[in-house]
This record gives C-alpha cells, structure tokens and sequence, in this order.
C-alpha cells in the first residue's frame, strides 16, 4: 500500500528524490481519521504538516498561487470540535485540498493563470468547492494552472525532477500531491490536463465521466470536467463522491454514481491493451516499461486482448487515432468566442501561445466544427462497441517521463507542448470516458502512468479494478 | 402578409389600440432591402424612423433597459455604405436589432434584470450578439428582463394594454416588436421566456432545437436557448440563420439547420393537436378561439389528430402534464449555485420572488434532480414516438389573453406569475423541441398566439409550415 505507516514522518522536506513507486508512501488522509477519533492526531496537526511540507518544498517546486493559511487553519480548527465531538461532516472532515486557480473560490482570487485575469476575485465558490467545504474539507489554497486550461505553463516544477514538467494544466495541483504538500487536490481536464500531469508525477487521478462533476460556473466546453489528484486511491474515490453527492454533475447530466466509501477492489477477468496514437509517442524505455507492467498484470491472470484480437478493437483504435487534432480543435472552437473576446480586451494580457490557438479556431466555420462532433461520435460509437468484450481499456498515462522545460527561448519557435503531450488523454476525453491513472512505472527515476479507462458512468467500477491492480500487480521499474 | 406595404408609415405613436391579426401590420425588415438597394431608403432612414417610434412609445411600454442611440447609428450609417456600394454583409445589413439584458454586449452594461448587477459592464459580445454584428445588423439597445430570467417582472408593459404584462422574461423584446419599435429582438427562453411574451404581444418567435443557438457565457442550464421575435416569418428565419451561420450552437451540439433564406411555405398534412396542462389553464373565450382555430385549419384541408385518435399521443399528453413542475424544478436546482452565491454576495440584490426559488432548489438533493432528468428524457422518448403520426404538434402558446399585473401589493402574499403562467411553454422547453409561435387569435382585443412544435433539429420545418398557417389559415377574433 501506498499509505503512509508512519504519519509523524509526514512532513517532507527532500527535494532530492528518485520515484520507486514499489517503496513511495504517498500522503494520505484516510487512515488519519481514526487517529482523530482516538485524539492521537487532529485535523489541525495534519493542515500543520502540510503547511510545513509546503513551507520546505514551495520555493523551488512552485505549486501555488495563492495559500489559504489563516482560513484553512481556522477551518482546520472547527473540524477538530467536529471530530472531537464525534460528529464530523464526512469522511473528508478536515482533510486539506488544493484548488486548481481555475477553479472560482470565495475567499481567494482566481487568475486562471492568465495575466488579464490578474487578481480576478469573484467571492464566490465553485460548485465542487462549495461542496468541499459543506463536507468540511479544508480549503489548502490555489494551485499553478497553465493558461486558461491551455498549453502556455506557469511557474511549477516537478518534485521529481525541478528541470521538468510537471505536466499542464492542472501543474500545481499535481505537484502538490507528489510533493506531499497535502492528499488531494482538484484538477480540472479537457484534453488531457489531469491524467497527464498526474502521470507525470506519481499521482492517482481520476478523470470522470464528462459531466459527472458539477462544473459550476465553467461550462463553455462540451469536454471537460474536475477531476481528483491523490496520494491513494481511497482519498481519490472519497473527494468525488463527496462533492458528487452534494453538488451533482452538470446541468442536465445525472452526475458521478457509486457508492458512498472506495468501492471494494476487484479483479479484471479482461483488459484490453489499447495503443492510441500514444504508442507512436512513446520512447523506448517507455514502451519496455509498459510492456513488463502487462507481463505482469498477464501474470496475475488477467486476459489481455489487442487490436489484432478483434475487428471491434482494430475500429477503435482508428476511430481515436487523431483524437488529439479532433478535441483540441473542438476545444479550441469552443472557447473561441469568450478567448477571442479577452484578446481584445487585454491585447498584452495573454500569451502569443493563446493568441495562435485563437487565431486558428477563428479561422473555422460552424460546419467545420460539426464535422469534428461527428468524428467524435463516431468514435464514441466505437468505443461502445467494444464493452462486451472486457472489463475495462488500459493503456499508458502518457508517452513517457515529463519532459526537461527550461522556458521559452527569445528568437526561437514556441515549443508547441511545454506541457507534455496530451495524445494518451485526448481519447478519455473525447470519449466522455471516466479514467484512473496508477502510477506504476518509474522510467529513468520519473513516474510514468498507466490508465484504465471503462464506458461513461463507470467511473466506480474503473475504481475497483485500480484498487486491484495497484495492490495485486507488480509496479516496473526500467 | 403581416408586412408593411406603406413603409413611410413606419413610425407609431398610438398607445390606443386592439390587436386583430387580420388588419394589424408588423414593422417588417427583409421587405426593406430592395429599397436600399434601389436607394429610396437606407438603413440609416429605416433606423431613424425605429427612434422617433421608440421616443413616441417608450415612455408607456418602457420596453428598454438601455437605447444604444449612437452606436447604433453610427452601425447604420456604416450598413448605408456597404448597400450602397452592392456589398451587404448580409440579408439582415442594416437591421435594427434589440438585445434582451441577459446576453452580454460590449458597448452596454449587462444588468440581468436584477439589481446586484446594476451597471454591470463586461466588454464583450454573447456569442450571438457577436455574429449580428458580423451579419452588419445594427445592435439597437438592451431591453428589459425579469429578473435573472425568472418570473419577478421588469418595468414593462404590454403595448396593447398597459395595465397587463406583456409576458416574461423576455418582456421588452417581446414588447418592443408589437409596439413596432425595431422589427426582430433577441429573447431567450428556459421554461416559456420567448413563447409566451410573443405570444401575449402578437410576434411571431421562433425557440430553437435546444442548443441550436449558442449561449455563449449563458450555459448553466440544460433547458435554455436564445430566440427570435420578429414581426414576420422571414424576419424571424433570417436572424436565426445568420446567427447560426457565424456562431454555431451550443458546445457539443450540431447548431440550427437549415436553409440561408427562409424556406418557402410548407402545407401540413397531418396535425397533432396537444391539449398539455394548457388546456385546463386556459379561459373559455381562449378555448373558443383556438377550437376556431383548428375548424379553419381542418377547412384547409389539414387532417387532425387528438389524443382519442392515438394511444401514443396519448402517452405523450401524460409525459407532459407536470411540465411546469419538472421543467421549473430542473432549472432551480441547475441555477441554485450562482444563485445562492449571489444571495450570499447581494442580501438585498434579489427580489423575495427569487429568494423562495433559490430556498426551495437548496432543500434538494442530486437524486431529486436526477428523478427529474428521468422524467424529461421519458417525455422526450414520447415525444419521439409520435414523430411518425403527423408533421407537428400544434397548441396554445399561451393559456390566454396577457394577465393584468399592477405591481405586488405590501401585506399581500406575491403573486406566484406576474409574468403570466408558462405551462403552455414548458413542454417544449423540456423537450427541447423547436417552437413557433404564430399570432393567429386576438381574445378580448388582445393578442393570443398558437404554436406548431416539431422533433428536435426540424427548425426549419416549423417555420415553413407556419409560413403556410401563416398565410393560408383564416386567423380568428373572439
């Protein structure tokens, strides 16, 4: 497991650090609240050493914007009288949560990692935020996010490696957790900004079903969704659900379903190896990594099927082999009108990365747009078509370790994905799919991620089988 | 025709007036377009003739929240050039057109009808009022909304009696067609918002396939779509297309279909006659009328279908009984995160109207939310069924003549529809199906509208099948 055993080492100050994901305890927060039953520890004490951990860590990994200490604290202390009192809100009573800075809270400003957005406050709460806090989690702060969800990176290393990415968009959220600055953090994906940056740093994730969590005030695009960073899986599967049953899914949606605590691990009977364009991404080492990891899940007796096993599988692979053209297009074509407007209000106050997007998705007409919808149906279709025969898709995070990003360079081209590449995470979202990464590899010393990705409202079920396999499957290390 | 044939008569000041849609003559714009062609008229003429009618009536029907006087001439002088050059930017160049306060515009403030909002200036275009302004329409002024889109009622009145409402939420678009002060105006609707104020002014108005339309910044909710109020059926076609043309609809949907000039008049074979919870609501001389209605409808030759002819038109009749409590229960929960936070933000922001919704969608729960969903998606699936039995479904736009509303009363309980009642308006808000309204009935010498209600994406269809009702039915006083 990767839960921590012994909680008084939980405050972490080592910026020097090789990823073994068969010996790194991540923070978690599950297993504290017995201890603040018993009063051996308290909501306040762990929101103490998270503080710590980020007073050690921040300075070179860089993953917030703002933090909430004087309310989180205060927050901290009024779940302690809960717990004390035996009466906690719910099983996230008390645990402490970074907030991805797209994401609107009331008592912080929300820049969305844009300079025209400089010191945006709003004073009101996201719909998960709000649901975080009826469920008495402690608001941490907010985390570094790419520009407006996009490609153009903030400030933030990875705790793996300082000269890194730590993946985009949800940056911050993603390097709180594998800095063990605190358990759980909010992201937000469209193309690929959870997966990804939890991939590229050694977290669990999950990307649910589109629509499956309230988006709030954030719904201008017809792929995108919150989705939860953790240490482990337990935390992963409590943060949705608690905002789930709280703030539902989106408008007309029927939002995340499952069951009120992680639901129990089980074991896949079939998975099937899916490539995507990723494949053709990946380097080598990469490819031995994930290779060796079915080897071993082929050893622990699950059924592995590939796209020379079926006709189905040989379809989806094709229907999803341009899914990163076919949602960043969409995406781009959606956020068009409100980013085309912002240009024009704030010419200096958004990046020349934004500005080439902007210009491109202006440059399309409606039926260009309706084409890629129906491209995406189509794969959507596809991707239906093949759940008989398995239990769930698995397929890597991402093409390999996050990638050395020193920062754009005067007079040379703008590297195109100071972030990473999205094409392992563009599928999940264009399929609407739900997606848990495990962090399972170590590549040269980095995370790399594998995923199980299920049918639209299996979110629980993809939870299940990620239990099982982080338990029961050899992790790799190449 | 609705149409002006003496266009040098297009400035109105009479307040004393009795709609008959036999004699009563719309402000009409798609008849204009060969004059300035031919240059015996210009845009700049057609929008000062718009003013002196808007100065003449205003101060009665109080139609607009904010007149956009200078711009707007400025647009038409610069529409004068480019017909007189022979390079309209479009069919509707030059069009005056009124904007209701819900959807952003960058020259205007935004309030919603809501006084947290009070001059609330955000500097861009909804995404609609955007590709007007691409199609060279001339953006007239912001014109008044209940408030936040919900049933606490705005300043105006109904221009053919101004001790009634003209209707809601899109009181002053509805308002300042009838009074003929511009010839098309942008409403939006959610649960009867376009329908019913067009209905009980005497406009013809197109409510979208949901999503047919984009929202823009407006998505936070599964049921709400921008509309069309013109004075005539081309009108009406033309802003919607050349909106679509530009903007496209929704994130994730196809957008409005459907031909670049309105399409030509279609004779129906078949009807469906809908009673919906309209019926009950309705007034004898209202039912008297719309039972006329359909005696002329069936002389010209057009077969009709009722519920005792069919078992699946009657399972569809019982899908849709409760449409005002699904549909406005749907949209309270949807609104109930911005709301509240809104409340928190503005205690004395928000009327009590908007205060007891805001109570009532915080009692609930996502599984009520959900059973709800279940509901819609029932109806939608009844709805389906009877695709195949006739070309559309026609009934009551509105339960009858505009209600008297003289304000709410200290010490009396609130009126619970000053607005007047949407149950006629609700069916195809939650099916989501296209509506046209068409102003065939005059009740007591006010207007009373009906409307042909197809599948989701037959826009285009209804319109020309009202094209035909329009021209070939008898219309009917009573």
């Amino acid at each position: 497991t990767r839960c921590s055993r012994d909680w008084s080492s939980d405050v972490c100050s080592s910026d020097l650090r090789t990823y073994d994901p068969r010996t790194f305890k991540a923070l978690t927060f599950h297993d504290a609240t017995a201890r603040f039953r018993a009063g051996s520890d308290s909501p306040r004490d762990y929101l103490e050493r998270c503080l710590a951990t980020i007073a050690a860590r921040e300075p070179v990994v860089k993953a917030f914007v703002v933090l909430n200490d004087t309310n989180a604290r205060a927050a901290a202390d009024a779940s302690n009288a809960r717990w004390k009192a035996g009466m906690p809100l719910s099983a996230i009573d008390g645990m402490p949560i970074a907030i991805k800075d797209l994401l609107e809270t009331k008592d912080m400003p929300t820049d969305f990692g844009c300079a025209a957005y400089n010191r945006n406050e709003t004073h009101r709460d996201n719909a998960a935020v709000w649901a975080l806090r009826e469920a008495g989690a402690v608001i941490l702060g907010k985390t570094v996010t790419a520009e407006l969800g996009g490609s153009h990176p903030g400030p933030t290393t990875n705790p793996w490696d300082a000269t890194r990415t730590p993946g985009g968009s949800s940056s911050g959220s993603a390097a709180a957790i594998a800095a063990r600055m605190c358990p759980t953090a909010l992201g937000t994906q469209v193309g690929g900004s959870v997966i990804r940056p939890a991939a590229y740093c050694g977290n669990i994730a999950l990307k649910p079903t589109q629509g499956g969590i309230n988006r709030g005030e954030r719904q201008a695009t017809s792929m995108s969704t919150p989705g939860v960073h953790a240490g482990c899986i337990e935390d992963m599967w409590q943060v949705a659900i608690e905002i789930a049953k709280r703030a539902g899914g989106d408008p007309g949606k029927l939002g995340l379903f499952g069951p009120g605590v992680t639901p129990e691990a089980v074991k896949p009977q079939r998975l099937i190896v899916i490539e995507s364009a990723g494949w053709k991404a990946s380097d080598d080492n990469t490819r031995k990594a994930i290779d060796t990891l079915m080897d071993n899940l082929a050893r622990a007796g699950v059924t592995l099927l590939r796209r020379k096993d079926h006709p189905w599988i040989e379809a989806f692979e094709q229907s999803i082999i341009d899914s990163n053209t076919v949602a960043n297009t969409i995406t781009a074509w959606e956020n068009r009108w409100y980013q085309a407007a912002l240009m024009e209000q704030h010419p200096n106050g958004v990046s020349v990365r934004l500005k080439n997007t902007v210009r491109k998705a202006i440059a399309m007409k409606p039926d260009d747009y309706r084409a890629l919808l129906l491209k995406r149906a189509a794969a959507q279709q596809c991707h239906a078509a093949i759940a008989p025969l398995a239990d769930a898709a698995i397929m890597l995070s991402c093409p390999g370790p996050a990638p050395v990003w020193a920062g754009d360079k005067p007079g040379e081209p703008l590297n195109p994905r100071p972030t990473g590449d999205s094409v392992c995470n563009t599928p999940s979202s264009m399929l609407h799919a739900p997606a848990v990464t495990m962090p399972l590899m170590s590549v040269g010393g980095m995370p790399v991620g594998a995923q199980l990705m299920g049918q639209q409202h299996e979110d629980a079920r993809m939870t299940s089988l990620a239990r099982w396999v982080l338990r029961e499957v050899g992790a790799v290390v190449v």
